[in-house]
């Protein structure tokens, strides 16, 4: 089966690194930067490259599989130039972390029958083709979305891509997937960005000699590329004001405990750290 | 020289395991807790213990260093009942990490000439005699602070403490050491617990499914002793309150940037990572 890879980046080059080792797949790429698909071709993750996105009109693409793997409104735009393909025996995913922008595209469409949202929850702090490694995917969480409409050999391309690629699969409803996201994945990252702007307006010299190691962890997850946060945080806007709104609930609420008794703010920071444990 | 640790955990425990090494040092310690004072004797990384406080007023004790390794509030208890040391030939050091509330203990003492304030700027998300390592300070940071009166010779020895330890000091005052770590060291746990209490309002099942690594890294912060961070928190509640307040106030920021255009989000958001890469 002919794997089409838009968007050579992390995740992207990721991909196709793991299923090169496969003798099922025949792994082609389209991507602006040449520099990206060259380096690809050296290490022999991907077979050959697209010169336009139109080529997938051809015969020999047909019951292909594309994966869109560009931040979010990139992938919106390539989505509409693809609309050639909707309802083609050609399956369609992104791996976008947001989706509900997408779904409303899709929409406009009438919901195609052949496309199947993807997030798979894996990443790294470093971007690009460069930084991408096999195994990427293998033993992480994979979220799948789809409409009612969509057929079932296109699910089942889909879920298969994902398995091959070592996921743990969890199908929910794309609204859904923005709420739970915009506060287990989008607001760490704005509440690292948030510390980050508060750090910086202190103006003191030496911060880093005043903190500890963990202050470096947490930090880290700003060091991410923030082209694609600005568009993640702008594509799910509505879910994370409300995700934000909540945290500074949260945040009062600790500076009256911090406040009071001594011993009850402890119980609250057992609490919390029992549902850490539970959960995390 | 003999040097004796009041409180053997994971602080007093790493100190007395990287000077067990040296033969200029007779490493005492006193702790309620008897099952860590026999895993030190075991494994050597001290030589005795002592059964009171009380005996440190026998003249064997001349010119010794006395480190209580104790959480904040236990701290200003023992150094109460040290007050019989006040302005010995014995120096007296600390290890917490708030110091204003001892600074008010010594102030009510005119400020003995033989004790300083030591913060050791390393530490675990483990906590415990048992959890204690060597070379827990080498190349971190310990900050210093001391009265005008303070007697050189008591600076020196712990000066050298720490220089022995390995680590990079830095002198400060003990209201600015307040101030400061508020923001760089307290600020970031209270962000992770109340960003516990955000997820665990969502009353939301497999919500590590939903979250990358990232996540987990800025929630270890929360992994600390909750007995000890209680303790920190209630101790430098000032400062932590203004702090908390301007972590909100960079929380709407963002929000209201989210809301906007998101080019000047992205811009605002790269200006963050490269104060971040500056910085730490």
């Amino acid at each position: 089966m002919k794997i089409i890879i838009i968007g050579l980046g992390l995740i992207g080059g990721s991909i196709a690194k793991t299923l090169s080792n496969s003798e099922d797949f025949e792994i082609l790429a389209f991507d602006s930067d040449q520099s990206s698909i060259k380096n690809a071709l050296d290490k022999k993750s991907i077979q050959g490259s697209l010169h336009s996105l139109d080529d997938l009109v051809n015969p020999e693409y047909e019951n292909s599989l594309v994966i869109i793997t560009t931040p979010p409104s990139a992938t919106n735009r390539i989505l509409r130039s693809l609309e050639f393909l909707f309802n083609s025996s050609i399956t369609i995913t992104d791996t976008t972390s947001t989706k509900s922008f997408l779904k409303k595209t899709l929409q406009e469409f009438s919901f195609p029958k052949n496309f199947i949202f993807s997030h798979p929850v894996a990443g790294s702090h470093l971007s690009g083709e460069k930084n991408s490694v096999a195994d990427l995917f293998n033993g992480k969480s994979t979220i799948l979305s789809y409409h009612d409409l969509v057929e079932s050999k296109h699910v089942d391309r889909v879920t298969n891509l994902w398995n091959i690629l070592g996921s743990k699969i969890t199908v929910l409803d794309a609204d859904l997937h923005d709420q739970i996201f915009a506060y287990s994945s989008h607001l760490p990252h704005v509440a690292a960005y948030a510390l980050l702007n508060t750090l910086k307006g202190l103006e003191q010299d030496d911060l880093s000699d005043f903190s500890g190691g963990g202050l470096g962890e947490f930090l880290r997850l700003a060091s991410s590329s923030p082209e694609m946060w600005a568009d993640i945080f702008s594509m799910n806007e509505t879910n994370i004001s409300i995700a934000i709104d909540d945290l500074i609930k949260s945040l009062e609420i600790l500076k009256d405990k911090i406040g009071k008794d001594p011993n009850s703010l402890k119980t609250f920071l057992v609490e919390l750290k029992n549902f850490k444990e539970s959960n995390f």
